[in-house]
């Protein structure tokens, strides 16, 4: 029993493999290639325990934050990444991912399957504090990465400040400190030519 | 003080950024690329909440593992990556790793800058029952890539199965279970000729 179970794992382990070869529209700093999920998660769980201080809600439960973020990304490996700003993908985005998470959370064990799916499903309903900051670390480090690129991933795709102001409030949810310094930073972007001020 | 302190903590998650150019020897699965240390960080951190319930030690404190996981490479942005079979350069690797420890950690305020060297120290030395299941899974992940990309790491650098299996069996001071899988994983290694026996 041990045996067969450690092998689904094994397997789940490898075949989660694929996360580094799906790319984001971000840049890596240093190169300016795009970042892969798979890094772009780890940075993620880097942030977490760098500003965990910041959540609007105090003794969070950092372990459960993590864990959503190791494996938010996971339904990508089927459903691809959807930029931020692609309305059209967005429209049936959950229904893709949904799909994907059946799938690939499916590989493990039972009882595994159902602790990750529900990690999934309360990290995509921002249903809990440990979410809402889960959901605002994975803006605020996109903010950050873009804000250090020159705004070119921003600029590739003509989206204008109003937009990234729209869609990044929602770190506020998760830590009014951090959305107070994104948003900084955006309006930095502005004021350096980066980032278009408005359509 | 908080705009300050947030300030330094902003620019250590962008510094580290760098670990996402920091190639290793192994390959990844799919593209067969080289795999980086951003990416094989986060590998490590999903294969933890995965087998978690192999440790030698219940109860582990899954979190101390995770944070280990996630800053236990930051050292190679200065130091590079030291292949694990280049005994040459293994030579220095601590002393060269120690310095990059000072500098890299030294960009957090001080009670983190103290908390993360501490928890470098604690994997370097693998001093806990944490530390030991953390370094298990930095040494079981390789092999897993490894005997999935037909042993291409150990065979460009003509690794045999004694030099693979001695530095394997530390494993075992982490997990006694994922030890057994791992050297039974290497004989099948062996037995289809992706890896030499013996010089």
């Amino acid at each position: 029993m041990t045996h067969e179970r450690l092998e689904d794992q094994v397997r789940f382990i490898l075949e989660v493999d694929r996360l580094k070869e799906v790319f984001r529209q971000t840049l890596c700093t240093q190169s300016r290639r795009a970042e892969n999920d798979a890094e772009h998660s780890w940075h993620l769980c880097l942030a977490v325990i760098v500003l965990a201080e910041y959540a609007n809600r105090p003794r969070l439960d950092v372990l459960r934050v993590l864990k959503m973020l190791i494996i938010h990304d996971l339904v990508e490996i089927d459903a691809g990444d959807t930029f931020a700003y692609d309305t059209a993908r967005m429209a049936d985005q959950h229904e893709r991912e949904a799909r994907a998470a059946d799938r690939i959370f499916g590989l493990l064990p039972g009882d595994q399957c159902a602790e990750f799916r529900g990690l999934w499903d309360e990290f995509e309903e921002r249903a809990t504090p440990e979410a809402r900051f889960a959901a605002a670390i994975d803006r605020f480090q996109p903010v950050l990465l873009n804000c250090s690129t020159q705004g070119a991933a921003w600029r590739r795709h003509g989206v204008t400040a109003d937009r990234v102001l729209a869609r990044n409030s929602q770190i506020a949810e998760g830590s009014a400190e951090l959305w107070a310094k994104a948003a900084a930073m955006i309006q930095k972007a502005v004021d350096s030519g980066d980032l278009d001020p408005a359509a």
